[in-house]
C-alpha cells in the first residue's frame, strides 16, 4: 500500500518508521525536516513523480491539519485520509469535500517530545488509537484506518468526535489544569514549608512541569469541553470550601460531611481508571524496602524479587531529602507480600513496611 | 533516660521500636493495645511502680492530644512532654500549666498505616521531624525533642504552629484535596473514555483513594489554613474559566493568556519542590525501555543498569492497557542517558525513547 504521510515532526516520522512494510511518502512543508525522516528510514521524500497514496496521515501541527485534509482529499479523489490531531471535532468541522474519505485519528502516543529526530517506531505499541468515524465516513475508510493502528501495535478505539473531546477533557486537559492549579499555590510557599513536601504533592504536580504554550493551543482546541468540567469542578470546589469555612468559623465538625463527601467521591471516581491491561484496578500490596542510594543496588533490588518468583505490578522510589537512602514501594499481589518481604529480608534487606493498599 | 509513650498505635510503637536503647514506657487507654507493644519490643508497659519519666510523648489520637499532654505536664511536673499531631496550633491553644515543658513535634513519618501491628523502627529514617517550640518553650525541652528526632533517623525542621499548620495544609491537605477533585470528575465519565487514561491521570488521582473520614478528621483540624489556599485556587480556577470560556464563545485564542499563565505559574511552583537529598530538582534525562511483564524482566534491567555504572534517579513504570508490555522511564543524569540507552540496547533491550524532561 502507498502512504503519504504530511508532517514529518515526532508522530508522522514515528509511524513512517513503524509501518515500513509499506512504501512511504514523506512530505513536510520543510524539506529538511522530510529528508531528516528520511534519513531515520520512515521513508521517501515525496518528489512530482510520486504515485498517488492509498492512504494520506496528516500529521502537521492541529492549526493547519484541516486545511490540508481538504487539499489531500482533492488532490487525491480516491485515497483514504485520516489525521492524528489531538483534538478531533474541530477539525471535523472543517472538513469539506470527500468527506466520506475522512476518518479522524487520535494516537494517544505518550507524553510530548517533539521533531522527527525524538521518532520511535514502538512508540504507538499497547497504545490506544482513537479512531473517529463521522455520520458519512465510509465503512472501508474507518477499516483502514483500524487496520493501520492494529499495525502499529496500537489498539483502536472507536469514539465520535464529541465522546474523543470530552474524553480526554476528562482524562488528559482538566487533569493538567488540575496539577497546574495546585503547583501555583507553590510559587509564594515559604522554602521551609517545601521541605516538608512529601510523594503525593510530587505525584499530583508531575506533570505540572508541562510548556505553557502548547498546553494554551490543546485547551484552545478543546475549550467547551474543558470549561464544562471545570465548572463541575469549581461548583465541588464551593461545596468544599463552605464546608472547610464552616468547620474554620465555629470549629466544629459541622463542615466534616461536605469534606468526606469530596474525598469519598474521589474514591469512587480513582476506582474507575482501568488497572494494567485494561482489566479493573486490582488491591495491591505494597512492600516498602529501603535502598542505599548507589548503582546496582536496585538491581539487586529486582534481581533478587525475581528469583524469589514475585512480579512487581508497580513501584514508587521515594528519595528522603538529606538522606543517601530511598525508599523502593513495590506493590505486588497481595499473596506475594509477606513470602516477597521475607525473602528479601533473608538476602539482607530491609523492609520499612508490608502493607494492603487503602483502595 | 526514661521515656514515657502514651498511645501505642502505628506511631508510638514505632518510637518505641526506634528508641531502643532508652527505657520505654508504653501506656494506652486499651491495656490490649499496650501489651501488642510490648510483645513487639516498643518498650515495657507502664505500672502503678514505673519510674515518673524525663520524657513524655503523647502519640493518642490528635483529638485526645491536648487533654493528654495537660494530664502529662500536670502528672510529672518534671518531665518534658511532646506529642506527634499532625496539626499543631488547635493542640497549642489548649495546653495551660506547665505549658514551657511542652514543645510539639510532627514526624512526617509517610503515608498513613494503623496500629502497633504496621508499627516500624525505620518509619522515620531520613524523614523531616517538624519541632515546634513556642513562645515559652523552654530551651532544654527544644533541644530535647530535637535529639530524639534524630536519634530515630528524622532531622528536625523547627517551625511554630501557623507555619507547620499552613505549610502541611500546603504541602500535603490542599493536594489531597485536590486529586480528590480532580477523581471526582471520573465518576460520572463513560467506560470508554477511561480507556485513554494515561500516567498523568494516574500519577494526579494516585492519592485519591484515601481514607474520607481521616481527611475529614485532618482537614477539620487544620481549617482555616486549609480554606486560605483553597480560595487561592478558587480566584485562579475563575480566572482559567474566564479564558477557557472566551476562548468557546468565540473560538478566537482571546483566552490563551489565562490558560498559558496558570500553567506557566504551575511550572514556576513546581519547580520549587525540593529533588532528591533536599536539593534544588534537577533536570534528567529519561531513558524509557519497553519490559515484558513478567517476573525477573525488571530486575535483568536494573542489574544490567547497575552493570552499566548508570544510578537511576528515578523511575516510573507504565503498563500499556490491553498489553502485556510495560514502559519502565528511567530518570538518570543527563549526561549518562545515551551511555545508558546504547549498554541497554546492547543488551537486547528495547529502547522507547531517549528524552530531557522538559523543567
Amino acid at each position: 500500500m502507498i502512504i503519504r504521510i504530511i508532517g514529518t515532526g515526532l508522530l508522522g516520522t514515528s509511524l513512517g518508521l513503524a509501518l515500513g512494510k509499506h512504501d512511504i511518502q514523506l512530505d513536510d512543508a520543510s524539506p529538511m525536516t522530510a529528508a531528516l525522516a528520511q534519513d531515520l528510514g520512515a521513508g521517501r521524500e515525496v518528489t512530482p513523480q510520486s504515485p498517488d497514496p492509498d492512504l494520506v496521515i496528516v500529521a502537521t501541527p492541529p492549526d493547519v491539519a484541516a486545511m490540508t485534509i481538504n487539499r489531500s482529499l482533492d488532490e487525491f479523489p480516491r485515497a483514504i485520509v485520516t489525521d492524528v490531531a489531538s483534538v478531533k471535532a474541530i477539525v471535523l468541522d472543517e472538513v469539506g469535500e470527500g468527506r466520506d474519505r475522512y476518518v479522524g485519528s487520535h494516537p494517544m502516543a505518550g507524553r510530548e517530545r517533539s521533531g522527527a529526530i525524538a521518532a520511535d517506531g514502538d512508540l504507538f505499541i499497547g497504545r490506544p488509537w482513537v479512531v473517529v468515524a463521522h455520520e458519512s465516513s465510509r465503512p472501508d475508510a474507518v477499516a483502514l484506518v483500524k487496520q493501520i493502528a492494529m499495525e502499529v501495535g496500537a489498539f483502536p478505539v472507536e469514539m465520535s468526535a464529541q465522546s474523543h473531546d470530552s474524553a480526554v477533557a476528562r482524562v488528559s486537559h482538566v487533569p493538567q489544569l488540575m496539577s497546574s492549579l495546585t503547583a501555583t499555590t507553590l510559587v509564594s510557599a515559604p522554602p521551609l514549608s517545601l521541605d516538608l513536601a512529601g510523594q503525593g504533592l510530587r505525584d499530583v504536580t508531575r506533570i505540572a512541569n508541562s510548556d505553557p504554550k502548547l498546553w494554551a493551543t490543546i485547551i484552545a482546541g478543546n475549550s467547551s469541553s474543558v470549561a464544562t468540567i471545570l465548572k463541575e469542578i469549581r461548583d465541588r470546589l464551593d461545596y468544599l470550601i463552605e464546608g472547610v469555612d464552616s468547620m474554620a468559623a465555629d470549629r466544629s465538625y459541622a463542615g466534616v460531611a461536605h469534606v468526606a463527601k469530596i474525598v469519598s467521591d474521589g474514591n469512587i471516581g480513582a476506582s474507575r481508571i482501568p488497572g494494567k491491561h485494561g482489566g479493573a484496578p486490582v488491591r495491591y500490596a505494597t512492600v516498602t524496602v529501603l535502598v542505599p542510594d548507589k548503582p546496582g543496588e536496585l538491581g539487586r533490588l529486582f534481581t533478587e524479587t525475581g528469583e524469589i518468583g514475585v512480579n512487581i505490578e508497580d513501584l514508587t522510589l521515594e528519595h528522603s531529602p538529606a538522606q543517601p537512602v530511598g525508599r523502593a514501594a513495590l506493590s505486588v499481589n497481595p499473596s506475594q507480600a509477606q513470602p516477597l518481604a521475607d525473602g528479601l529480608e533473608e538476602r539482607g534487606w530491609t523492609i520499612a513496611s508490608v502493607e494492603m493498599e487503602e483502595n
